[in-house]
């Protein structure tokens, strides 16, 4: 089978990574073409192969996000591997690490040991607040980036408790921001030659990705809070029951009003001096919002979508996630992609929401097993010899793993 | 005054692109050094100039978006304006667009018709569903894409209504995936040097930021759902009441679960075997809430942070905006930045996440008058001579704007 040309063929990056923001950051780099070394803990590896989904075989959240990268043992507290990294380093043109502020230099694998080895290094650190400020030696999992970043609370109810986004979504904007950050220093090593440290916290991201609320705050003098399922500036605009479900419609303006009124049957509303433009909707907008729901209530879910539909009016279910992953446009946008596991056999995970036309983004080898690389990569990243390798088993440096049983599938 | 060289400097970009997707994309990009030409409605410009906040001058919301971007004012119904955006794309890298799919060919402003006057053109299109795909067609809002996505079903309590987080995340989520596309398309088009067509899609995003939830469905075998403020696979992991607010701790781990305990003076926990790892204590959920919030519920906020924080337990306070923009961590980390508005004064927008040792993103233009910059866009990005701009004057096809009293400032 050939692939297509990927943007980031040739790139070599190591991998200090942890769940969930740094894997998926290098899981981003690996999709687009690069080479990711994997450096996992000797004997346990990443964390995450423990993780939910698992049932006695390798975890799905570590086969989802380790997808296309290749995997190292290495004991970094052994100063042995530590001077492997340093090698490797040499032939490397990005590293990414997420260890609390600290860590890296401790383990002298920071950017300044590094850079010793090789100064062009781009080397990326992500933590939850950051290398710089008062909280950078906080503890942080995506709950707490959510509810300090301001998320939690402009997200729920006005008159119940602040609630966050189900899934680590600061987590993955974090990676996210990081892997772009990474590219942009790669596009501006061509130019200088020179490369540099990138720090990104979870904290700042959420900052960074609020919509207008932060300038409503600093700018519109008013302090927004939760909110429901309604828009600051619009109406109707909100999640509204149905004979059989939900449905969520979003009317962000008169020229979408005056497509809905009619669908509902209410076409008298578009000149009502109540509901005339949306400071009017968004003043009566409880009298508002109970008319839609009468409406909706009398049909179900889908009725409603194919009705506003067919009139233009933004409007969606609330999919579960059956229904996600099954979905025909989900399919044929190829976001749900099959990967053949060694152990695991096949497995669906999400696939990747960049479609370049010319560099299709269709290789997805399966996460490794652990260590399953050690000898390759030392071999063809590091440039050790037979010999070398040798010793560094007999020093119990590295193992050699046999996985040759991993092509027995699970029944 | 001095500034640092930018990963971007030297990019150009033409912006077709109107809120909040696009204009996001657009921002990061400019942020990074890349010269943005917004190609604004003439008379009108972008909707987002009359976005809350906004009380009679410019809005907050397009002040913030469109920093560091200049404006050109066209009606591209004319064949003359269309003519001109060739001519720009001559001397232009990458375009970005979010128009409904179909409307930017519908204006010859399309990825083909660009390509015609520049082949090696990186042509970036955000919409709802995507170029492809049976819901192509449909409108799409934020609120559609995070309920068609997935994000809604699993937001909110088990016997509550879906929600959405309250801003727009999958907007901003969207607009950062085609500035990694865009960025990585000019990366390698350093070695090809060939351009390319990108499509990102809202509801793809969604998919692609799930963390394990799709997984769980796929490969798991159940279909997570709302699960209030708890984690799928640990506990105590919620967020609690306190004597004056509400708290986020996260226990996720043993490892965590041992340093917790004796904070909240029960270290008999630690070998009851009711809680004795994840699974037992998610078994016992109830139960272990229960008690982490009759200890909560003695304390203030403030202290439960400060306690949990000595033995580095993930925690933190529910910030509200007002929180979020005073607070000590977000000043110190650049991440509210001022810019001085010819006609607002001064404003303060949220600051560049990303953090590059060498290449600082300190550079905070504010955001264009309408067509303020059309003349010198003509000049100097699509070589346009005095008499050629006398002609499209003459002919309506351009404005000559005197901005000379924006001077003034609103008092």
């Amino acid at each position: 089978m050939e692939y297509s040309k990927k943007p980031l063929d040739g790139i070599v990056v190591i991998d200090f990574t942890r769940v969930f923001s740094g894997p998926y950051c290098t899981m981003l780099l690996a999709d687009l073409g690069a080479t990711v070394l994997k450096v996992e803990r000797k004997g346990i590896g990443d964390d995450s192969r423990a993780f939910l989904p698992v049932e006695g075989g390798e975890s799905g959240y570590y086969m989802y996000l380790n997808r296309n990268k290749k995997s190292i043992e290495l004991d970094l507290k052994d100063q042995q591997a530590v001077e492997i990294v340093y090698r490797l380093s040499k032939n490397a043109d990005v590293i990414v690490e997420n260890y609390a502020p600290g860590v890296a230099d401790r383990l002298k694998i920071g950017y300044e040991d590094i850079k010793a080895h090789n100064p062009d290094i781009i080397y990326g650190s992500i933590s939850g607040f950051g290398q710089t400020g008062p909280y950078r030696a906080k503890a942080a999992y995506d709950v707490v980036a959510q509810a300090m970043g301001g998320y939690m609370d402009i997200t729920g109810f006005p008159d119940g408790p602040p609630i966050k986004l189900g899934a680590s979504v600061v987590d993955a904007a974090a990676g996210l921001y990081m892997a772009f950050a990474v590219v942009s220093a790669l596009y501006q090593k061509k130019s200088t030659g020179a490369g540099q440290f990138i720090d990104v916290a979870m904290m700042d991201t959420v900052i960074a990705m609020m919509e207008n609320f932060v300038v409503m705050q600093t700018f519109g003098q008013m302090t927004p809070t939760r909110n429901g399922n309604r828009n600051l500036g619009a109406a109707p605009f909100n999640v509204y029951k149905t004979k059989d479900d939900y449905v969520a419609i979003a009317v962000a303006n008169n020229f979408l009003f005056e497509k809905f009124c009619p669908v509902i049957g209410r076409p008298d509303l578009i000149t009502n001096p109540l509901y005339a433009d949306n400071k009017c909707r968004k003043a009566n907008e409880d009298s508002m919002d109970a008319i839609v729901e009468e409406w909706t209530l009398q049909h179900t879910t889908e009725e409603v979508c194919k009705l506003l539909d067919e009139a233009k009016v933004p409007v969606g279910p609330i999919l579960n996630l059956q229904q996600v992953v099954e979905d025909p446009h989900v399919l044929s946008r190829e976001m749900i992609v099959e990967i053949d596991h060694p152990t695991e056999g096949k497995v669906k995970v999400p696939g990747n929401p960049m479609k370049f036309s010319e560099s299709k983004i269709d290789r997805f080898v399966p996460s490794p097993l652990l260590g399953a690389d050690t000898l390759d990569i030392l071999r063809d990243y590091a440039g050790f010899s037979d010999e070398e390798i040798r010793r560094c088993e007999q020093d119990g440096v590295i193992v050699q793993r046999d996985y040759a049983g991993a092509q027995t599938r699970k029944l």
